[in-house]
């Protein structure tokens, strides 16, 4: 039921080098399988561990990636154009867009991909140097939300370029940014509009930064408060996403 | 420099029983140690791995708990009266608190302990059941906020009563709760007003659900979105808190 070829397969696929090869990667949990399986990505083959066609508690402690082995494991195909070169491209006329310049802890990348499905964000535009979104870790923290929300790598300078070529704005958070609760905010509504999530120790990039037209800053309480010194990155994306979805909804 | 008694002690902290019988953590990282330093907890020992009383880095790798062992690592003892059988003495007469129902997930409590100190919470109180705030896992992630916002374990329910007694609110997210952008939301300006984050997969337990005077729902968007069922404890916190003091500077 469960071949060594398919063992070795499914296990290597914990590594990116291995999951770029096959083209390939892994979901676990019955929800997970599920939600796998409504969404548009072709499934390779599914393995349960109970019932008739089960493969065992045994055999699926060996392909899983989970301290405690989940009942549902499924090989799905990657889909096509994850890395695009033409940022243009992945822009509607229209919407509201996440870009990460470098994010790098798995965690922090699911639980984003989480938020963006939770405040119905377009779509996710990662520069190439973020953790890979078929991670398991990352797969496994979204809880389904990578099957929801459209995800590319692409240059995310070009990105922003395109974004205001298009007529609209590009937002960013910065310790010496502007009280977002005075600041306008346009969700995409009239021109595709992105709001950039920096790196998790460094923020924005030199680079990325320069193309920000709308500098954000998350205040504290009270606003002179001193001490802490950063929210973390997937913090700052849901409080962000949530003030931009709150003044969409009193429109 | 670093004796083998000392190496078995700090490497014995990773477990909460015998950071519970010694008293003590570990910190790590300059700008940790420094944080702890400023702060009123008692450093019992420091090591740095460089300079003329450093341990060397063969050394810091023996009682490092990080995978790229720090430059810096303190011995610091666990605050008294951490654990607290009257709630009431918890709870000033004014100032919004944050209690804590269960939460499993070191990642996650120590970012929720970092969200509380940018957003000025009065103090964090957790069931008995949250994951230890000890933990080195949740020490790191916290940023330092560990030592800035006073922590204790209590009973739930209790402090919620004790809120409620003395003309507070107790507000808790429930996937059925009122739109938190319609709601009033008091924020211990008049007294002690609670705030509860439920446990990562099951939320706020039926027991503490009791106390809870109003029920709130973070919306996801667009309001009538399907898909997504649930933010995560940490992001719910942060939307939440973000609310609350959004209010408080419109006063």
């Amino acid at each position: 039921m469960l071949s060594s070829g398919e063992i070795k397969l499914i296990r290597s696929l914990k590594e990116k080098k291995f999951r770029d090869a096959e083209g390939l990667f892994v979901v676990e949990g019955e929800k997970m399988v599920a939600e796998a399986g409504k969404s548009g990505f072709k499934i390779e083959k599914i393995f349960f561990r109970d019932g008739e066609d089960g493969i065992g508690e045994a055999a699926m402690a060996k392909i899983s990636m989970l301290s405690s082995p989940s009942p549902a494991l499924a090989v799905v195909r990657k889909p096509e154009g994850l890395i695009s070169d033409k940022p243009a491209e992945l822009l509607s006329d229209k919407g509201l867009y996440l870009a990460l310049d470098s994010i790098r802890d798995p965690g922090n990348l699911g639980t984003i991909i989480r938020i963006c499905d939770w405040f119905g964000i377009e779509g996710i535009i990662a520069s190439q140097d973020t953790v890979d979104v078929f991670n398991p870790k990352v797969v496994q923290s979204t809880m389904g939300a990578v099957f929801r929300v459209p995800f590319h790598y692409a240059s995310v300078p070009e990105l922003c370029m395109e974004a205001v070529k298009a007529g609209g704005k590009v937002y960013g958070t910065f310790l010496d940014g502007e009280d977002i609760y005075g600041k306008e905010l346009s969700a995409g509504t009239s021109a595709p509009d992105v709001v950039i999530i920096g790196n998790e120790s460094d923020g924005i990039s030199q680079q990325t930064a320069a193309f920000v037209t709308e500098r954000l800053f998350i205040p504290p309480y009270p606003s002179d408060r001193k001490g802490s010194e950063s929210l973390n990155a997937a913090v700052a994306s849901a409080v962000t996403l949530a003030e931009f979805r709150r003044r969409g909804r009193r429109r």
